[in-house]
C-alpha cells in the first residue's frame, strides 16, 4: 500500500507544491525521515527559483512526479546531524543544490562526479534509496546524507549565495573543465539570465576576458557596467557577429530555448569549445564542416560534483560572487513562476523560506 | 591576361584532369614552376584516389577551379632540391599530402598546425601565392615547399603508404588530440573505408580497444579477422547498440553521409568524445540533452599538421601500418571513380602514376 505524503515518514514537513501539469503551486502537508547516522537537517531559510522548477511543475520534461515540491538551491541553517557525521555541525550554514544522492561505487562517484553517476539522485520528484519521493526547497526543512551538503563560508549571504548551489556549479564547472579559467582567456557567456549572469561573474573573476552574447542591445549597459563584462555582442546583427568571427577561445551557451549554433562556432578561435548548460527540448542543427575546419568542439555539461561545488562555494565567498537576486515571500512564488515563464526577473527570485513560509497546520 | 595551363610555368608537366562538372578525367597538359629555394621537385611514382578528389572533379562542394588535376595523396623520388633544402635531399623518397602552402606566420604555422592555417593553400584546385593555381598528383612530377614535404622511410611501400598522407593522417590526428591513443582505450570507428580501415590499424597501434561501428554485416568478418578489431557493432540493430551504451571513450566518426549522432553518443561513456572527421554537406540533428547527461562532446578534425604528419608516417613505418589498396594503371581513373562511388573498393586505389602515366606529347 502507497503511504500519504504526510506518513512516509516520522518528521512533519510543510511546503508548496504543484499536485498536476497546470503548475499551481499551494501549501503542501508531507514528511520527512529521521536523521540519519551520516544525514544532516536543516531549517531552510532561502531556496532560489530555477527555471528548471518551472519545467517541472508543468511536466515539461515529461519525468514528474506529482505533487512535486520544486527548489534545488537551498541554504539554511543545520539542527541536527547524525553520529558519523564528520565535517559539519548543529548551527552551521549548510545547502543542497540539485541532486541528494548517488549509487557511491561508480566511476563517476569515485572521482567526485556524483553528477554523472547513472543512479544520481535528483533533490525532488525522484525516488529516494528507500523508494520514496524526494522533495525539493520550497518547504520548511531539509534532510540529506553528508556528502550533498554543502558548508556556506561565513561571509557569503544565505539569500544571493542560493542561487550559486544550481546556477553557479552548473557554469563553474564547465569553465574549469574545458580550461576556460585561465586569465585573459577570451570567453563568450550566451545569454544574460539566471546562468548567464553568474558565468560572467566566475569568468571575470578566474581573469578571462569576457563577451556576452544576446539576441538584444537591452542588456548591454548591465553587462559591461553592472556584471563587468569586457564586450556584448548582438547575435541578430550579422555586422558584430562577422567582426567578432575567430575570437573566442570557449563559449558558455546558458540558453534553453532552439537557437543557431552556426555563428556561436564562428565566433571560436581554430580548437575553440562551445559549451552548452542549457538544454533546448529539440536536437539543434549543427553544421559538421566548420567543426572540423577548426577542431571545434560542441559540448555539454551539466552542474557539477559535490566537491567542485564546495570549491565553486568557497571561489565565491573568496570573490565576493553571489547572484543578483529578487527576494520573495512563499505566497508570492505562482506570481513569480509567471514572470520568470516571461524572463521578467534580474536575474534570479529567492524565496524567504524562514520568514514567510507559515504552516497553515 | 590569363596565361594558358601550359605557359603559366618554365617546366612542363603532364596529368589527368577533368574540364567540367561531369568529373570526366582526360589528359591534360600544364606546368609547374622551377624548383625555387626551398622547393622539393620529385618524380610522381603513385597516388592514392581520395573520396574528396571525386567531390571536388564534380565540384560537390562548389569550390574547384577547373580545370582540375585531383591527387593529395602523392609519393615519389626526388630529382631536384633547392640551395636552402634541408632535410631532403636527391633520390629521396618523399610524399605531399593534402596542403602545399600557408601563411607561415600566425599562431596555427608557429604551432605546427599548417592544416588549420586560415591560409592553408590546397594541394589542388586552390590559388598559391604567386596567384597560380596548384595541381594535384594524378601527374608526372610533383614540387613544392620543403615544409610539406613528408619524408617516406624505406621499409614502407610506396604503393601503399600513399594514402597514409590523406586517409592515414586524418584519423591519426585526432586518436592523438582527443587522447584516445592510451593502451586499454575504448575507441569506436564509424565507417569501414578508406578512413575507417586505416583508423582501425592505427588505434589498435596505439594499444586501444576497438569496436567497428558499420551500416551492416558485410564487413564483419574482415573487420574482426583481417583488421584486427575486437568487437563489431551493427548500427541498425537496436538491440546490439543498446547493448553497448555507455562503454565507449572516444569514437571516430569517418561517414560522410547525413546520419544519426543520437546512437553514437549513447556509445559514449561519461566525458566520451565523438569526433568527426568526414563532412556531410548537410547539418546533423544534435539533441543537446545527451551531451549535458555525460559531460560529452562532438568533435570536428581536420588532417593534421606537417609535423605530425611526418609523425604519423614513421610510426606506420615502425608499426608496418599501410592501406589496403587496388593498384590501378592511369586510364583506369575515370572507372575507378565510378567504383568508388558505390564504395567499391578494399579500401584505396592507388595510382601507379610511375609505370603507367604517358604523356601523349
Amino acid at each position: 500500500m502507497v503511504k500519504a505524503p504526510t506518513e512516509e515518514h516520522p518528521r512533519p514537513a510543510f511546503g508548496w507544491a504543484a499536485r498536476d501539469s497546470s503548475g499551481v503551486l499551494a501549501p503542501f502537508n508531507f514528511s520527512r525521515r529521521e536523521t540519519g547516522e551520516k544525514d544532516v537537517r536543516f531549517k531552510v531559510l532561502y531556496c532560489g527559483i530555477c527555471h528548471s522548477d518551472l519545467h517541472a511543475i508543468k511536466n515539461e520534461w515529461g519525468s514528474t512526479i506529482y505533487p512535486v515540491v520544486p527548489g534545488h538551491e537551498i541554504v539554511g541553517v543545520v539542527t541536527e546531524v547524525g553520529s558519523k557525521v564528520e565535517k559539519i555541525k548543529v548551527g552551521d550554514k549548510v545547502g543542497v543544490g540539485c541532486m541528494i544522492g548517488s549509487c557511491h561505487s561508480c566511476d563517476s562517484c569515485a572521482n567526485n562526479l556524483e553528477n554523472y553517476c547513472p543512479k544520481m539522485i535528483l533533490t525532488y520528484s525522484a525516488k529516494y534509496h528507500d523508494g520514496t519521493i524526494t522533495y525539493g526547497g520550497y518547504s520548511d526543512i531539509m534532510v540529506a546524507d553528508e556528502r550533498f551538503i554543502v558548508r556556506i563560508p561565513e561571509n557569503l549571504p544565505l539569500d544571493a549565495g542560493a542561487p550559486l548551489l544550481c546556477a553557479g556549479i552548473t557554469v563553474y564547472s564547465p569553465l574549469r573543465y574545458f580550461g576556460f579559467d585561465k586569465p585573459g582567456t577570451q570567453v563568450g557567456i550566451v545569454g544574460l539570465g539566471g546562468l548567464g549572469h553568474v558565468a560572467v561573474k566566475f569568468a571575470k573573476a578566474m581573469g578571462a576576458k569576457v563577451t556576452v552574447i544576446s539576441t538584444s542591445t537591452s542588456k548591454k549597459q548591465e553587462a559591461l557596467e553592472k556584471l563587468g563584462a569586457d564586450s556584448f555582442l548582438v547575435s541578430r546583427d550579422q555586422d558584430q557577429m562577422q567582426a567578432a568571427m575567430g575570437t573566442l577561445d570557449g563559449i558558455i551557451d546558458t540558453v534553453s530555448a532552439v537557437h543557431p549554433l552556426l555563428p556561436l562556432i564562428g565566433l571560436l578561435k581554430s580548437h575553440g569549445k562551445l559549451v552548452m548548460v542549457g538544454a533546448p527540448e529539440k536536437p539543434l542543427e549543427l553544421p559538421i564542416f566548420p567543426l572540423l575546419m577548426g577542431r571545434k568542439i560542441v559540448a555539454g555539461s551539466c552542474i557539477g560534483g559535490m566537491k567542485e561545488t564546495q570549491e565553486m562555494i568557497d571561489f565565491a565567498a573568496e570573490h565576493n560572487i553571489t547572484a543578483d537576486i529578487e527576494v520573495i515571500p512563499a505566497d508570492y512564488v505562482n506570481t513569480a513562476m509567471e514572470r520568470l515563464a516571461k524572463a521578467d526577473v534580474k536575474y534570479r527570485f529567492v524565496i524567504d523560506v524562514g520568514n514567510t513560509l507559515k504552516s497553515s497546520n
